[in-house]
């Protein structure tokens, strides 16, 4: 089955202690889907403006990635510049250019609305809600959001997590959201704002996921080298719904597994800047790492 | 098998955010002991004042810790003072007093000369290294230290890493140890230095495992409600090094079980002030937590 995205596509310049590269493909729904295409067919709802690069979009359709709800409107993409510290947990955003973004209200094309598989990526609350609102049975609607949208847009957000079945946000994210600081509190009050089950990134740390009936909590691949953590998130994600869409299935077992491929798959977008590799990421890649993981946790046998 | 610990045998004043208490029996001994008395015999090489309250030593003695090599000195006990903030990962120390434990020169009682199992805890290496010399045939030695020895002793703790098998020790000291930031080039680095294999206490975030053969990875066990955090690490050491003296065997698949007992030893300890609550732990309380954290981790199956 595929994966339906709606989130930013976009234009990022990135600092990293080690080098920095300007203008590359960034946004959400571009790590999200190049990530998930390497799992199931994948279909993006946003928007570019019309300097972006052709280039780009081939990077993308040659993963086999649906960009008919991809619009272009006038004038410049969505642009982020940001610089990582020595410590890559902390980074700064220097400039934010919403652009085409500003007032974008998605339009999901006729052949998108049956979409079983739906990730609403880190964008306007209002946004999310519009996609909602044009599917007609989604199987499984996850969502994402950050502390802007939290502080900024509280009551458009709320609406959302009442309609989604999973939440997928970081541990600061939490935090803010549920005004509470130990990790397993927040998770119970935010769970009764809607969602049933909730996804904790904590970046290096590894991931926690909370229902009202299990709890499940995995650390997350160690890497040697991390060039650009720019994505790893919506990677995560990516690689979490891909596989949930390829197994057709979100059990428990099956969330605890897709769990794990989301970090596994992410894991390799931070070695290399941006999408770069990502970009030729297979599924045999990814399984050849996941059997690594297995091993590196295993105190069961 | 029994497990011999050397370190601080304290009075600690201790304040978070929800309460405080003054002067509870604390340390690295201490807590080590109490913990690793769930597994194992224990036996205690250490200093207090004579001022330490006999109820203390007594309730070290109900749970079968052998205290003929903890030593009554003249003058106070040794005295930490700490303040516990909002955010339970963060503490400052208010207050800091050696007392008798300036001077001390640990000795060994004979009956502690041929321990197999030994924790050289948080203590001023040249002490660390005043037993390792007075031990017949130790099968396993593992240490702990701090920030303060790596940077006041650094020459003297080189030397105990020569000569033990197993370093203990927290994510800041460990990129402090080796200069780097990123944890798994850091532990690289740290086990080119002596000890075979390097374990990294990560707090709430879990524990890794390295060595040159093999790499582990657990997340920690999530609490809903943290008191007082202060001698988690000690009693993962404890939980550890008791699981191990237990099982009799050190080999890869016991090192990751023990880790893992550890890990659940430490997560009944911060659930209420000092030691309070892991003065009353059984096995069979552990063991139940074990059981649940099997199911939290499981995506093998």
């Amino acid at each position: 089955m595929s994966v339906l995205v709606v989130g930013t596509v976009a234009f990022d310049s990135i600092e990293t202690p080690f080098a920095s590269a300007e203008r590359i493909m960034g946004g959400s729904a571009a790590y999200f889907a190049v990530t998930a295409s390497s799992f199931a067919p994948v279909q993006v709802v946003g928007v570019i403006g019309e300097d972006f690069p052709a280039e780009y979009l081939e990077l993308l359709s040659k993963r086999g990635i649906d960009l008919e709800g991809l619009k272009v409107e006038k004038g410049p993409s969505f642009y982020w510049r940001g610089r990582y510290h020595e410590d890559l947990n902390v980074r700064d955003t220097l400039e934010l250019q919403l652009n085409v973004l500003s007032g974008f209200v998605p339009r999901l094309p006729d052949s998108y609305r049956d979409a079983s598989y739906v990730f609403l990526g880190n964008i306007d609350p209002a946004m999310q809600m519009e996609v909602l609102d044009q599917l007609t049975h989604p199987r499984l609607v996850a969502c994402d959001t950050m502390d802007y949208w939290i502080q900024e847009s509280l009551g458009e957000l709320k609406k959302v997590l009442k309609r989604v079945e999973i939440l997928v946000i970081n541990d600061s994210e939490a935090k803010l959201l549920s005004g509470d600081h130990n990790v397993v509190r927040a998770a119970r009050s935010i769970l009764k704002m809607g969602p049933k089950s909730l996804l904790i990134k904590r970046g290096e740390y590894g991931v926690l996921q909370f229902s009202d009936s299990s709890l499940f909590a995995t650390p997350a691949y160690p890497l040697e080298e991390v060039f650009d953590p720019t994505g790893a998130g919506d990677s995560f994600a990516g690689g979490f719904m891909g596989y949930l869409a390829r197994a057709g299935d979100h059990g428990d077992r099956s969330l605890r597994r897709a769990i794990v491929y989301g970090s596994v798959a992410a894991s390799f977008t931070v070695e290399d800047f941006g999408l770069r590799r990502t970009a030729t990421l297979t599924l045999g890649d990814i399984e050849e790492r996941y059997q690594r993981f297995l091993q590196l946790t295993d105190f069961h046998s």
